[in-house]
């Protein structure tokens, strides 16, 4: 079957928009969907609703019931072959009779990666993977790199002008983007299971840093000498978000007493004068975030990106200039001392969101994805 | 005639195409091109090919000879009713008998602007403005703004990172952008009477800053104490493309000597500490430069938008990332120094090109096109 075939598109992209319904919930779970179609008709559908719940075959094959005997099952992420939470999803395939299974890609889960397939296959039900795979990857592509590498996907996030600042050599950062833009930017957290920013943003803007919407999300902040302002609004709300602060044996331990009282996480990192992104990486991953948005500000962007870890951009353009030498870029830090060491991206959306313009795009690393698994 | 006219627009737009034939020859008239038709047949066309030479109406009109009788005039520009290098092309319609004249626009010459068009329908030929009237502006616009303000038209052309800068901290610079990218804006050069550049980008990178096809084109540095190197190739080549060096008292008299000796033009502006740019540009207007390109660097560019003689950007972006506070933004100077006076642009184009990103923008002023009359 090498020509795209529309009616497994079709039935794929019905499973994939499914999917996305648990966008927010499932994490540190992928989002998955299904649907159970025979003789050209749709069965049931399913999908997992939340981390922990029934996956998507099960919710599909529960609805189906004894019609699921010699349908076809579209899925968007090879069917788990382990006992998890939940028991293996093939077991349930088998059981219910299905004759064929379409998934859209391989389960990254060291776990299961092919596993799933290679069972079913043993159990004579024909398998297919591949349809809409693109899709199914870029919408769980925190999933594919947190599943491999233990540390969550990283987005960086900046609202800057055509000449990439974003303030004023004055300071002034109020409001570079356009309201829609902004609206967009701040939707995106959602998407998200913890945001990032350094302390001189928290001191500066004295963002809240909460999601749209209610969900588990977990504000992180970086500051090594623990100069919070108690009366940031970043510390209030930790019952919709939690906040964790990351600091070193240079903050002040009267005040970290204070902030732990208060409900405030604290981590502090031993022996640094400033807290390593890698080991921040490397803690979140444990703790289950499977996604991090870091928005700012230009000093913590900037060692992001020098310490190569990030892997996807959203950038927002506004069609203005600031200029100045002084003034701040949305990439600060250091910088790279040769070009042949800039990080490259591939862009993968490039649109205008009214005056603005916004642009998607993925780090290259050795001239491909960061996402090389994908 | 509210609706467009298909018809019409399609005569309009080859009279466009045939006006743009004299693009880098015709300066500082404006590029025009005309048609004759009748009974919805072709009967001649014409262009302005040269400064000095017969105006597009004329060409058409002496290819037409009698044919022209009755016919229906296609003019970019709304012709001339003034002595000039030439007659008056009222009078030549007129005297062919074209029976109506339809016009993409009026000419902003303040010794014409409408009286073209008056004078024909004061000798019974019907008369018409408006077709094709964006376009006809856009292919002019250099023209739109000299005529009026005596100053050339200002283009600012960029290559930076996504981040605006145009060389790491270490001072790398080659190449930022694309192949392609970089073919596009060399050939951009041939739009242009002339290219800007400060004396830092002289010294650091040693450009030729010549255009791609031999036409009237001038090379102006902008060298307060007149560090030229003698050995620069902008000083090279005086044949195809003559230098002009702003300075100031500061400049070595000898070198001065020299320089003029090897045919460079200078300019020193008296009493001054730093070459004024409004200066240069009144000058430049003198010497009949009608479009200017300014290619950098960062602190020129800085100054231009600062002094608010920007009109327009070509801006080429890297998808890459270089980072740094210390690495050089492609608009340096001090900037502005709140957010609601910084110069805001409408984009007109934003399109891929290879990698890249290039976008084409106008500055507003006032909320309008700094082409406020166009």
């Amino acid at each position: 079957m090498l020509r795209p075939n529309p009616y497994k598109e079709k039935w794929m992209r019905l499973a994939l928009s499914l999917a996305k319904k648990g966008e927010g919930k499932v994490s540190p779970n992928p989002m998955v969907g299904a649907v159970l179609v025979k003789d050209g008709k749709l069965i049931a559908k399913g999908y997992h609703r939340y981390f922990g719940g029934p996956h998507a075959e099960i919710e599909a094959l529960k609805r189906a019931k004894d019609k699921a005997k010699g349908a076809t099952l579209y899925v968007t992420l090879e069917p788990c072959s382990h006992y998890g939470k939940t028991p293996p999803c093939t077991l349930a395939i088998i059981k219910a009779g299905v004759s064929k299974v379409i998934a859209a890609t391989i389960d990254p889960n060291p776990l299961n990666s092919g596993r799933g397939i290679k069972i079913l296959r043993e159990k004579g039900i024909e398998t297919e993977v591949g349809i809409c795979e693109e899709k199914a990857k870029k919408l769980n592509e925190s999933f594919f790199k947190f599943i491999r590498e233990k540390i969550p996907f990283v987005t960086v996030k900046a609202g800057a002008s055509l000449d990439g600042k974003i303030a004023t050599f004055t300071g002034e950062s109020k409001w570079i983007t356009g309201e829609k833009s902004r609206e967009v930017a701040h939707n995106l957290r959602n998407k998200f299971d913890a945001i990032l920013v350094g302390i001189n943003t928290v001191i500066k803007d004295d963002p809240k840093l909460l999601p749209p919407s209610q969900r588990k999300f977990l504000r992180v902040i970086l500051d090594s000498r623990l100069r919070v302002p108690l009366s940031s609004k970043v510390l209030k709300d930790q019952k919709k978000a939690p906040t964790l602060i990351f600091t070193t044996p240079k903050a002040n331990l009267k005040k970290m007493r204070i902030l732990k009282n208060e409900g405030i996480k604290i981590n502090v990192v031993e022996k640094e004068e400033k807290v390593p992104l890698k080991k921040v990486l490397s803690y979140l991953g444990e703790f289950g975030i499977m996604s991090l948005l870091v928005e700012g500000g230009g000093e913590v962007i900037g060692s992001f990106f020098e310490e190569n870890l990030v892997d996807k951009i959203y950038l927002f353009i506004s069609p203005r200039i600031i200029g100045g030498k002084n003034s701040l870029s949305w990439v600060g830090g250091k910088g790279i001392d040769s070009l042949d060491k800039s990080p490259k991206l591939k862009i993968s959306s490039l649109k205008r969101i009214d005056e603005d313009i916004f642009i998607e795009g993925y780090i290259l690393k050795n001239g491909k994805y960061s996402k090389k698994h994908v």
